[in-house]
């Protein structure tokens, strides 16, 4: 089947990007590269698996450096070796702008994204977000109305997170858009997996829009891998009483360019990436770090945390007094949890088993 | 009576910086120049009546050149030759800065300018404003918590506008701060003393900082003269979807430092105005000019739509249709007319005469 060998050996363990080029480099083919990796490699049948499953959404899976590849990310030293997609790719044609921003955004910052992408979407420009809930969400939403919109989500196209954007994820699939995933089928989206997301959907643009950003938001993560990219960084202000607009005001501060329309974007919006970034990059060491991509396994307290909790709804602070458990790693893990699918959180800072 | 002839020459009609040194270097001294203006001279009685009234209210007058004039002051190209002055001077002292902003501002940006100006104070920055509704009351008050303050008022010491701000310039006046005006006693202020009292502003501070300002407004024309003038330029922002952050956000596009706190301000803060504006010139060409201080004389006009008002307000839609007036003319008119003292406005866009 065309593409399993490539499929595998992006899938196997260990081979990262400096590998696979010398894999290839070495083996000349990606056949011969996995039959040096013997039994290491990804298995022929989970491959096969994946790739049936794709096809049965109707997806398509493209891998760096082939024609259909989105040219822009193809340009991040570390771009996906494979990305698996749903939609008409038609839509890598168009110039892309990614809108992102807090989850918790306001009516107003909603508003405003919802607007503005609309704006783009008129413009021919396809709109570029994460498929999370709050500015990603009125992003796609506006970009609809009158165009275009690519999706880049964190876990397997089967698994849409959060659960509330299925539709909209298959709304997005269907009208000339598209979703795209790193992640094999079935994957379910880990905390892990969100800056690795942010790095497609800042590799999809050529410009970052950055619409109501805390101090230290994963938002500010996706505009520091866009500036390291060379992509032209833009930022709606708001008022210094409102922390929604910390991480944006400050970027501003930093050299992004102040913007209240659509006018503001065109005016700016480079035709290519430049060479280096555009970004102060000294100022930029103070915005929050990647987390690393691979944690240390959560398993253990994991699933301490599950045994600690009943079928009945258990406040937060009475879980972490039973599981031993600082704030802040239980904060961590109850939100892997809840990704994964195991627990809800409820009002009054409870959560429960799913 | 000490500075007789030097205020005499001041308050002479036609005598600006240009005449005022002129003659000065001709004559030798005020009182020779005074005697060659003849019967031009502004006449002797009214400039003794003008001391005594200030004595009477405790001013002082600070008289360019001299050593107890606000040396920053000194340093603009058409600084006011006479000043009068109530209160401590040794406010000159601290270093200045401005906050300006909307008359009709946000519950949100008035505190914000009473927060910031009390930070600035605790600081020993003297915090200069206009006196006028809005952010500058704000500023004023909030300085006056922890600190000094200077207000600049466009009309005589003793017609304090707005009225409700009365007991406001006495607190100023009585509590280390200074209240300084141009302009003769008995001199209300009309639209066109505006601009000039906002050079003062802008003359008396190292920095100006903007808050709330829609774009065409006069807090622009002070920033437009502080930038001139090398004054430091810092801008509070806002959400694009507010139009009272219009004017600010345009000033950070512009190059304006944006501003959150109090330390945004010290971080940028001059011990000295710069030699050459701060600001780029070209841009600042689009920002609105400063109206020509000697507009056509709008009395009959003024006369016209006093006619037509009765003793029972009317609405001011019906008032333009009455007097042929266009909108904006109309509501010029009546903008000078309240600021007179001679009608007011009431609820429900209708006017009295007062």
């Amino acid at each position: 089947m065309d593409g399993l060998a490539r499929l595998r050996l992006a899938r196997t363990e260990g081979v990262g990007h400096v590998m696979h080029g010398r894999l290839l480099a070495r083996h000349g083919t990606p056949e011969a590269a996995l039959e040096a990796l013997g039994r290491r490699a990804f298995p022929r049948d989970a491959a096969l698996r994946e790739m049936e499953g794709l096809a049965a959404l109707g997806a398509h899976l493209l891998f760096l450096g082939e024609e259909d590849y989105p040219p822009l990310l193809a340009l991040l030293e570390d771009a996906p070796l494979v990305l698996a997609a749903r939609g008409d790719l038609a839509a890598f044609g168009r110039r892309g702008v990614a809108l992102v921003g807090a989850r918790n955004a306001s009516g107003t910052g909603r508003r405003f994204a919802e607007d503005l992408a609309d704006a783009l979407a008129v413009r021919d420009i396809c709109v570029v977000s994460g498929l999370a809930r709050g500015i990603d969400t009125a992003a796609h939403t506006g970009a609809l109305r009158s165009g275009t919109t690519i999706a880049a989500v964190a876990g397997g196209l089967d698994r849409p997170y959060p659960r509330e954007n299925a539709a909209l994820q298959e709304r997005i699939a269907a009208e000339g858009g598209l979703v795209l995933s790193e992640a094999p089928l079935g994957t379910a989206p880990l905390a892990r997996h969100f800056p690795r997301r942010n790095r497609i959907v800042a590799g999809l643009s050529l410009g970052v829009v950055v619409i109501e950003a805390a101090l230290q938001s994963g938002t500010l993560i996706t505009a520091r891998l866009a500036a390291e990219a060379g992509r032209e960084l833009f930022a709606v202000p708001g008022h210094p009483l409102d922390p929604r607009s910390r991480g944006s005001n400050d970027l501003i501060r930093r050299g992004a360019r102040l913007t209240e329309t659509v006018e503001d974007i065109l005016l700016h919006l480079p035709e290519a990436p430049a060479e280096a970034p555009l970004f102060r990059m000294p100022l930029l060491a103070e915005l929050p770090e990647e987390p690393a991509e691979e944690p240390p396994p959560a398993s253990d307290a994991a699933a301490q945390v599950i045994e600690m909790m009943g079928s009945t709804p258990i406040a937060v602070d009475e879980l972490g007094r039973r599981c031993q458990l600082s704030a802040p790693r239980l904060s961590a893990l109850l939100l892997e949890l809840e990704m994964a699918g195991r627990i809800e959180t409820l009002p009054g800072n409870r959560v429960a088993l799913a």
